[in-house]
């Protein structure tokens, strides 16, 4: 029975390659080329997945954040702020949103997952384009969660090839205290 | 290119349905069958997996915690501790594992990642079965991360099926606040 | 100078003498007298005070949770909801508040801090009375901080005490796993 | 009741005054004359003293990471271990303190509490003198933990103070999201 789940997880992963190539395109940019700091959130199974990123973006050398760690600081022009929600109605991702916006600091705002009152208010948005699924496997955002899980895996994968990060340098910069 | 790195996970994805199946029954039926608390520990990006798990578990009905939450409470006689561990010789998890086997409560440790140290011993072991992998696209812990988000994921599924829960009541347990 | 600073300190604690006992004789009273579960939440520092009473409340048998942490359920009628903000206006603090008062659930909301807009629809209000204070000693909320920490341990000796709790008890429930 | 307790209290930070200045200087210097990083760590309530000390550092301007956060990178020569454990041999403090140990690097180990396996292993340490206390109003670590809260608060004012930050400057960094 794993092996009819994973054949599951399989499709929808193939369908995950027409993913709006130009969307993702624009935040692995927006990464790599600006000296910003780049604040993540999610509620939640999206909030580790957030915090899964951010880990990786640390390890390729970047200013990241997960929104609520004891060490994030103010979010300020020129940052980037990316939430993770598949609903794309999160409660306090969408207060989040509002207040960034209301505040009137330039801030490059990127929302991943069904489009929603966030994806509106953002400046790119990253649809996962789940689509119909068979929810007897995928419980409440299961599926979209394991997507943005691999999809953002997948965007480190591209911001190191763009900067040609090799693995050893991401190692050194692992915790090495747990 | 992003195409490219899905192919790669799908690859993986198809050579997890060859895990050990044995095994995964047992930590299937060792959480639906008992009333005893489950703890869950990983490291980094093993712990947000974890933490998914937990997350889970909980909305299934079960006591689970997460090592380190506010909440976490002793463990003890009975009680389930899942370990995740892609290297299965994180530092801290090894420690941790030595600790209950010392203090010689019958705590069933279950260890998911590579067999090693940790799995050695473990009284159920998963291994997600590797084997050898594209270093570009997954530096790091990443394929093993995403198989064994995809894997216990699974097993929720899995323990839903079991016990015939539905996603109604799941959603009744998940945390309405933020 | 760092004598000065503890003087500064003992001066702020003998004024939290005066604070409200009917308020916070309500608090140990709904805490002790029900089997509801109790959720604390706090933004930052105010955060982490809320983690540390609510180890505290796990220690004395209660079921308490963090809002966040990966078993956090969903609250429901009959339980309680302690916000801990200084300033009385914290943002997703606000937010939560209004979100449990117009789901219509009859949960008990209790807020420690300045009155501000939380406090003023909250069910029990607790004001720590900080009045005039020497900002250069306590630069941002560092008062108020130390004062609800020490407030809402006194809390717990309250109920250790109301509910004959003993230490032995409290030890036995704590996690030994780190 | 309440009143008795805070009493206890200001006894008990009253004693706190004769803490071995030397020590405490030398945290203030280390940290202020640095370009290093700063990493916390502890477990439990202990945890969250440590955090909120980590959150101040970053007010003031410092590179800090509280153990585990997904944004903490790897500890070197020159950087700064804070661990905060009030027993002295708190399992994975004594642990991560080895290991830093065993690996050779150059890192200031800085420990707050009692003495005990840590403080040995320590560059600096700083004993709170917790002394004779009521076990009654103080269960498990509790005076340790308040006493330290206080402390790091105090440690902080010397650092502001010492390199002449501002309120203003240090509300700038505070997190705006939530």
């Amino acid at each position: 029975m794993l092996g009819d789940y994973i054949e599951e997880v399989i499709l929808h992963l193939k369908k995950l390659k027409n993913i709006n190539w130009n969307s993702v395109k624009q935040l692995v940019d927006e990464i790599a080329f600006s000296n910003s700091k780049i604040f993540t959130y999610g509620v939640g199974r999206s909030g580790y997945v957030a915090q899964a990123f951010t880990m990786r973006l640390m390890h390729l050398g970047f200013n990241a954040y997960f929104v609520g760690e004891p060490n994030c600081p103010s979010i300020g022009d020129g940052d980037i702020l990316v939430v993770i929600s598949g609903s794309g109605r999160t409660y306090s991702v969408v207060n989040m949103v509002k207040k960034v916006r209301k505040e009137g600091v330039n801030v490059k705002i990127v929302s991943i997952g069904y489009e929603g009152e966030i994806g509106k208010m953002s400046d790119i948005h990253i649809d996962v384009n789940i689509g119909e699924f068979n929810r007897e496997y995928f419980p409440m955002g299961t599926l979209f969660e394991e997507l943005a899980f691999i999809l953002l895996d997948g965007i480190i994968y591209l911001l190191k090839r763009k900067l040609n990060i090799s693995e050893e340098n991401m190692k050194r910069r692992h915790c090495n205290l747990l």
